[in-house]
């Protein structure tokens, strides 16, 4: 079984075994729940290095009081048996007291790449993401930390955040594992009834109908309409966003996509009571 | 010469190398013009561990708009030859540019003991304080890194940001250096003009005879207000705060501070347009 560890202390013990013995390490954070997503990105990171570490945390402070803190789907015991199979080398999974002990009263906040899109519908969300994923890489140490391109600004919150710290490690993005039928891997799709599940996949359907429409010429404002209006028709309840943005800092495009350096269109919309995000490139 | 280096790969090549040869490091950070206090802080170093870097950074992120950013005493040739007169290893001397580079997005938070006293009197202080030294904490990767009791608000601020955010340093906290009056040392003695400076002694004068009043049973806030009394028939126009506090959370005391686990007084007021601050255990 991929070995478990629950200190802080304990985990550097083995991570600067591992690095005093000339092997290159990789974190890879997530709140449990593992997917195939998952997966994928500790595969990636064994093409990379020597070793892999991945962090099972369901962070508290990402979660604003109306949120599925408490319904987060948790399993410690599948995510163990999913990361040997993947040949994990350790789980790193702390307790809440040992993130966040008696008295912690840090934050870390970000201007910019934060503010739009999830950091405007929910508002505490990067500044928890920021400081939990900051507390685990100054824990682990590692060399590289992989993190999914499926949440996109995140990614892009946290290479901001470890630039600005000067963080020794390289921040990896890796491609959205996707489902058959094209809908992103998450755990929250665990939320979803049959129906609804049938229904998600209008979302990167949407997406890919609003990219090839801004490629073939089309506007932008007319594209995001389109998308918004294709997803009200399949049953989406409420769109958040469905924007392209420039890929980088995630500030709003110009009117012709195509001329801007780098386009991303992120999307996030209510299907029931499920909250679902997803993002392409062009 | 004590050498002079002004990027963090630069910093981080030598502090590795003497890692990697089996020595322990320490960092010293400070604002520049140097004194005897800071010069204390790398002695106290010396005897811990067997290399010692001072950083030299006129924080811009600590001082408010209409605070002495501009006009705070810089001299680096002067710094770097009281450096080598003390034998401190090297020299981290970053410029803006190399800290906060275009795009620089990144803050770093406290709730709890950076809020009163200083906190209160300069709302950005300590989140400048704490986003810089945290950075310089990860630049350096130092084993042990000294700060001045002088500043004992800070102390307690960067105690309570390394722990909360697992940096791998040991925080040491150093006596204040005082003139031979009792005046502490500080880089901002250089505004006082000769008639302040004679005055600036009331200062530790008005915090002993607090304290040796609480000794001999007087209460709290007859002493406090005697202090304040005292300041202002010295001279001082204003007093910030003149407060019995705890010393690990700086909330404040009861009514008798004798009978608290660890009472500390702390104390800033300003002669003419400087501000001086001080503090001192029972």
């Amino acid at each position: 079984m991929t070995r478990i560890v629950r200190t802080v202390a304990e985990l550097r013990q083995h991570v600067r075994a591992w690095k005093a013995a000339g092997e290159h390490v990789a974190l890879i954070p997530t709140m449990g729940a593992l997917h195939d997503g998952h997966l994928s990105l500790i595969r990636l990171a064994q093409t990379k290095v020597q070793r892999t570490v991945a962090s099972v945390f369901v962070n508290p402070k990402q979660f604003a009081p109306h949120e599925d803190f408490d319904a987060y789907p948790r399993g410690e015991a599948r995510d163990a048996q999913l990361l040997e199979t993947a040949g994990c080398d350790l789980l790193f999974a702390p307790s809440g007291a040992e993130m966040y002990p008696q008295g912690f009263a840090t934050t870390i906040n970000l201007t910019g790449v934060s503010e739009p899109l999830e950091g405007a519908a929910r508002p505490q969300f990067f500044g928890g993401v920021a400081t939990v994923v900051t507390k685990l890489l100054i824990q682990a140490e590692p060399d590289i930390a992989v993190f999914g391109e499926k949440d996109y600004q995140q990614l892009q919150v946290i290479r901001r955040v470890t630039r600005d710290l000067d963080l020794p490690v390289e921040i990896v993005g890796a491609p959205t594992a996707r489902a058959e039928d094209g809908l992103a891997l998450s755990s929250r799709n665990a939320y979803l009834s049959a129906g609804e599940r049938a229904a998600a996949v209008a979302l990167p359907n949407a997406m890919k109908a609003a990219i090839a429409a801004v490629r073939a010429g089309g506007r932008i404002d007319e594209a995001e309409a389109a998308g918004k209006a294709a997803l009200a028709a399949a049953g989406f309840r409420q769109v958040d966003y469905f924007d392209f943005r420039d890929a980088d800092d995630l500030s709003r495009l110009g009117p012709d996509a195509l001329n801007e350096a780098k386009p991303r269109l992120l999307a996030a919309a209510w299907l029931g009571k499920t909250r679902l995000i997803d993002n392409m490139g062009f």
